[in-house]
């Protein structure tokens, strides 16, 4: 029901997203023969774009979208996608939706220095827009997302990280983009002020949302079918079921789970574990915090003008909670 | 003789270098705890700043250093340290400066994060000056270091490299970005567009002669005093001399250095190799390179006003060749 809601939303802005892949691709065209086939690899890689019809959603809704609006589109998806490439290699991931990952493929070496190449072409074509206003900010929040990944980095396998911190963090790995991606549609737009901090904050809490219920799914789903695999080092990253339950639990039991993710084998124990975490009412916390943040998200949109790409933005804010992958 | 002048150039730049630093540490204050100590550890490792000064040098050249110019400096000196960041994780290297690397102190995932903070923090301040000059140079310089990088990464140990193909390589991922500090220093002065492009053309073929330079400084000095000892991954990467002297000597000796080279042991045979490419001209092969590359450097400065920054100018394209360390 709500997926299907959510995938005529992605119809409607379908044609977008198209203009939007048809400038990223002559964006990546290069003369050098050594750049083509990493580029090349990337391209195969078609994420959700979740950051770009955030951005084209939020556009529609404030005067319609612009040829600026296409480009921005880019910019985002370029970011998104260079932290991507970094992360993996942070992580060591071999895999990405089923692909082979840059730094297995190409080796770290390069693979730094593709993300790199990714974050400069998307301030390259900031830079060409009209205003500096993108330029100006999606900086900031680059910073904003290398200050959150460093500290995730930093409380890895860290079981003392307070609610308080883990928030902090995905707010900047993660909301800040989703924020700055509503905010830019808007203010490339003509959206007053007041309308521009309301998709800003539409935008991180959905944001904060999603990471939360992201980080859920490691343990939700059917014993069979769990939801998704953990990375090799995904195993030391503290997430908020945890932090509830170890604040909740009974000694024993808290020692128990402590044991299991010190030796690194959440993965291994997932089950065993999943049954520990309904005891405590671990996930069904986490939730609710998730709802929390999408309610606001929700909320925050009553300052733009009833449209249906208002709708479709409601609607993803609703969808993000019930997700299972 | 020639390092006198230079460091009366430099001494004629300080206050403005150290209005510079001022700058620079203020950018570099953070509310993240997890995050002062890597940003405070770069602070320690102050470089000769030559593309800082090359952008005071062009700005006096043409009207004299204004505010936006020491920005401009803080830019390009943090886009320098981003790449030397990336750098080291990518050749392993441990020691900088008698300083540890990022990577070595703090690993090489944070120091990824850490490159990617100051490659952002340096397209912030750019953001904020009155025009985006800057952001589109910078960012499409960006682009070609990672493109010269991730060239010069693909073509390690590869003997058959072409002159050209050296030349291209490190025209990319050194002289681009001394090529657009002076060129910004003219043009966020009263540069005319003639100007702008000769100060670019002078920034370019100082980074050529430079780099040129750093890569036979391995094999230059007395059999005691060698130039500076090659990274670990060093070893592999094909220079000038080596290509000047494949191209030249018969089999036999061709045959000896391909072992030396293929085995990593041009650090602990430099002696030896040293003999054998002067018997074949190696070095003074590319020194005449590098020369040609700083007569023009100096050549292009001819359409500026005479002045004692111009002179100055001109000096550095002497010394360049003659530095020794």
């Amino acid at each position: 029901m709500a997926v299907d809601r959510l995938k005529q939303i992605y119809r409607s802005i379908q044609p977008e997203l198209m203009a939007m892949s048809a400038i990223l691709e002559r964006e990546m065209e290069t003369r050098s023969e050594v750049m083509a086939p990493l580029l090349g690899h990337l391209a195969a890689v078609q994420g959700k774009q979740v950051r770009p019809a955030l951005l084209l959603l939020a556009a529609r809704s404030c005067g319609g979208i612009r040829p600026e609006h296409h480009q921005l589109a880019v910019v985002v998806a370029l970011i998104h996608t260079a932290t991507l490439v970094h992360d993996d290699i942070i992580y060591g991931a071999s895999l990405r939706r089923q692909i082979e990952t840059p730094n297995r493929k190409f080796g770290n070496e390069t693979a730094v220095l593709l993300g790199d190449f990714l974050f400069a072409k998307a301030f390259t074509i900031a830079s060409r827009l009209g205003t500096p206003v993108a330029s100006r900010l999606l900086s900031q929040i680059c910073n904003e997302i290398c200050t959150g990944e460093v500290t995730e980095v930093h409380y890895r396998g860290v079981l003392e990280l307070r609610e308080e911190q883990y928030l902090e963090i995905i707010r900047q790995k993660t909301a800040c983009l989703f924020g700055a991606s509503s905010e830019l549609g808007g203010r490339y737009g003509i959206a007053t002020e007041e309308q521009a901090l309301a998709l800003q904050r539409y935008g991180e809490c959905l944001g904060m949302a999603f990471q939360i219920v992201d980080d859920c799914l490691d343990f939700v789903g059917e014993e069979d079918i769990m939801g998704k695999a953990l990375g090799d080092n995904d195993h030391f990253k503290v997430t908020l079921p945890m932090i509830h339950f170890l604040r909740t639990a009974p000694e024993r039991e808290r020692e128990r789970f402590c044991g299991v993710f010190r030796e690194g084998k959440l993965e291994e124990k997932k089950v065993e574990l999943r049954a520990l975490f309904k005891e405590f009412g671990a996930l069904p916390y986490a939730y609710a915090s998730a709802e929390r943040y999408a309610a606001e998200a929700r909320a925050s949109l009553s300052v733009l003008p009833p449209s249906p790409s208002r709708d479709a933005m409601s609607t993803i804010a609703e969808f993000v909670i019930s997700r299972d992958h």
